[in-house]
């Protein structure tokens, strides 16, 4: 099968053409940026030098890209707002889409509109996307032909939180989720807050109190506790390129005791090949799933507060991305889930 | 005035070094090392060449300590429990201690063997030792002749969050303080956790739930309570070598109001200076106070979760360690505040 | 086929370990460490969590290693000293061994106590091994069961220099090659001059004039010139985990021509999967070849000093250790030369 | 006396900002700036809060800075040719100039145009300028009303080299000097290569082989020597904020020993309180010169080469710009050379 990325200059882009470019069973084909139009793969992602099997980017229209019947899957890795406009197209041209934008990961268009600063183009849409975290929903293309990949910050805090609060273990008040972010997740953008004397040896928060993604991490925690969640968010950057930290304050529903949480997670995720539930006690690096598709956590109970803590690391931009995104590829295909991905 | 730094091989030690060498008023005469007696200051810390004085490390007995007539003022950058053994001769020598280890910072015996393992071995002085934080207490050799120098975190954490729960401005109950440390926080140890390689590219929280610091936290906040005060505290490791940066996330009492914070913040801090409030909607880095004895922070009011967010940062080496013992040095010495440090 | 690790803890051991786990013929089933014996693979190595097929650390004597019939090939990835103790005997029962210290990488028995200040053990081996450069040297078991891996600074140097001298295009007096690597060169034993704090932002020249890798350099280049060379070896650290970067400055015999040695090295390293030859007047860079076993290179002609310079990068894990290791192994035992490194 | 910085928003200019607020003799009363015109210097500098004394960044004409009767120094921290833009008329109108750009640095209008591109528009002013390297160089007033100050790589460069030249200990032909500079080296425009992505965990030599600032080396070394000297100049880049790390490989004339570049530094440098001469056999580091003005240097003699190697640090925006430029102006207004710098 062929696929196609559309906007592969940034750096969640540029990891997934890296990983498709191994993938057993679909064959990348399309590589598409108008910045890097006409060059050369290899020289672009210098990574990738003597095994960019030739490959260069183009910059087709929407209309050729629809029209071209040798792609079936397309990932968009564009900025929001630029990725509905090719993903309405390609979808009433029959394409299937995996968007790695914000463009279609809420449900509601009004909380779009107040997010994202915009109607949303295509409400009809909105409806019929799967939001393609794997270890929560499962994805096919029955479903939908459009998968709308989770944020990375989203993908840290839905993995620990979403099933402990189907199980009505913890309160839907009081959540407080604070996650470190290396800088790649700020995007490839020349600007001069993200210069790299501007980042090392620096360290602060941002977003605060309503990042973008704060949105969908909402929107995705009601839909699990079959309440409307609302939580506290605190995102930071710290000087390393890649990687999420994360920990989430939560209060108990009850006394708190670790085994419960750590039963429910073991119900949740038995067999779920990138979820390591690593022994309480015990605190996730970011350093150990940089590079990898796997998000590692553990929690712990304190009695004082009658809180539990949940501490989760992943990769932005593989787990939280551009891995991710395969991972719903490869479901919906039917391929094996660790495909291109181990 | 003469002073002598005892343990001065730290990071927190040489910090102190490097201030005091340049102090106007006091005269550092004696810095005492085991591990490095007879060497050159300016062969262990390079920073300082053709500036030393001709200093070099010393071992003296705490006898000669306690005898030596020319030193009146004594710094300890030594670990807890030994820092104890040379403040209680000292103190009964008539001299006086500024302590920068945790060995004084809690009232309570009880917690004191709670969170460090062991019996106090000198309660009394528990009791008659100032919590060394000038912005909350007002700090003389009258009071006591003994100074418990405040360790990084609580700094950053007590300074914007003790005026407004004396002013009953926030609940006491759903406190969560969150705090990302640089690694020279974790001490000059030679340990493979430690090693460039394996803090580099990597962030992780460590310590939960109850690292030590929560213990003078905890009973400095209820100080200013008025009742008792239970937070989470979840520190962080991330890979810079100074700074501390701290996201505390507090439920209002009564509808959030920005103003009410930074009215009652103004009042506490005017004239303060050291403390920096910068505002609502801009976000303190790290790298701003770095080298200084400041203490940067901001607030904001989230409606939706009805709880302040506020950020602070401040160098763990300075305002958290030797800055700070310093300033409470020129407080108690009726030197201006600021000598020494800016 | 069974190959072996021996010594598994280190940063080449890992490195060593992460890549052969994956490798498609030969089967890693012994991994062993002397401080780590009885540990899981996964808890030592977190990045392997979920894939290290169960394996255990163990610590078997050298008898029980020589007698193990199911082992075949055997890395050892010990310090210099060590690892003889172990190869000696191994070699002796008949199997075969690819060492990745400098135990074996010299012909000269002179040269090795010259520079590692004792007499070789088993100075009859030092004949009989090859060094492991695939890129120079035809490697195969027939020529001995005993393979020396280059040292991660002389891959980097050897590569573009032989060919030039074998060629008579440059000079043999007066190169200077000046390098830099990532921390993970100076290994992971927990020292204080190692710690995050005192390498980040820090650089430094070490070692200097004779740096232990200088022997290998000096005796290879002399074989490759086919008479004696000296040269002046520079190498630094600077603040990241991984790569190298070397630059090296060589006078041309006869007048400087960038395509004399553009084609010299198409000539020698056509078809060499690993060797990247970039287009004169760009320059690699470390992050480009970190995670591969590639050395990318480029050079270019300075008229007004009649010198060459040459620019190449590698990351020292791989390349310069581990992967370079499997390289030789693949080669030997007739695997395609990519097997487990691509 | 008031000075004025032309310039102030690169990283140079804002060091410079930094030191001269503090410095005892000279007021800083005029910081320009076009893009930060009307912004307060401390929410540019955040470093600089509560001790910015109300300064705010303006943008007056050249007519206005020349007719401003109440400034008498400038200090120029601008881009290559805008700065001659502001020196010209304002050396025309009686003002003292301190260039920290390339502008006035060659005395050879031919250099200039061959490393900057373009005829130098006031060549007669490059006779007049002197090279504000004080440790080489008296500097006067009475000399000339414009000051050249050095670039960060010569001043590493020089400093160690040309006493050595000048005594003919060392040979003229084979010098190579290799740098490695921290990224604020590479300036503070936003630009994709200089992301904090794209220089962390990254190295490269950049530049080759013509920097423009070999051209200013090899001038002054030609002084010294008293002969053309031409040399190899190796730049590379590593992800730290500052620091320049420079090792010099030069061949002895006669035999080597140690001893006689030790006894030519000592009586170059005497009583120069900013020249730190280490011990032979220790190796200057970039952490012990940050923040300082310093430059730290020592040699070694390589018998087996003929060579001695020479390696330096310094802080590449304190003694390799803003540092030695008011050194510079404390030698010409006969303050103390230490004077807002120690």
């Amino acid at each position: 099968m062929n696929v196609c990325i559309i906007g592969a200059s940034g750096y969640s882009g540029r990891e997934l053409v890296s990983l498709l470019l191994d993938h057993p069973y679909a064959k990348l084909t399309t590589i598409t940026s108008r910045s890097l139009d006409g060059q050369k793969l290899e020289d672009c992602l210098p990574k990738l030098r003597g095994k960019d099997r030739g490959l260069r980017f183009s910059n087709p229209s929407r209309e050729q890209l629809c029209q071209d019947s040798s792609l079936e899957v397309f990932f968009l890795a564009l900025p929001h707002g630029t990725a509905a406009s090719y993903a309405i197209p390609l979808l009433e041209a029959g394409k299937k889409v995996i968007d790695l934008s914000a463009d279609f990961r809420l449900r509601s268009p009004v909380s779009y509109k107040e997010y994202y600063g915009e109607e949303h183009p295509a409400p009809s849409w909105l409806k019929q996307a799967q939001y393609g975290l794997p270890e929560l929903h499962d994805l096919s293309w029955e479903k939908s032909p459009l998968i709308a990949s989770p944020g990375c910050y989203p993908t840290s805090i839905l993995v620990p939180l979403a099933p402990l609060l189907k199980s009505k273990l913890i309160q839907k008040e009081g959540i407080v989720a604070n996650c470190i972010s290396g800088i790649s997740g700020a995007g490839r953008t020349a600007s001069e807050r993200l210069l790299f004397c501007e980042r090392n040896e620096n360290s602060s928060a941002y977003g605060l109190p309503k990042h973008r993604h704060l949105s969908e991490i909402e929107e995705q925690l009601s839909l699990f506790a079959e309440e409307n969640v609302v939580l506290s968010f605190q995102p930071h950057l710290a000087p390393m390129n890649r990687g999420i930290c994360s920990t989430l304050s939560v209060l108990s529903e009850g006394p708190v005791r670790t085994e419960k949480i750590y039963d429910c997670w073991k119900n949740a995720y038995s067999n779920r090949p990138f979820v390591q539930i690593l022994a309480s006690g015990t605190f996730p690096e970011t350093s150990a799933v940089t590079g990898t598709n796997r998000i590692d956590f553990s929690g712990l109970a304190d009695p004082r507060t009658n809180r539990y803590v949940l501490c989760s690391t992943e990769d932005n931009l593989i787990k939280g991305a551009g891995g991710q995104a395969i991972q719903a590829m490869n479901l919906c295909q039917g391929y094996p889930e660790e495909s291109g991905l181990s």
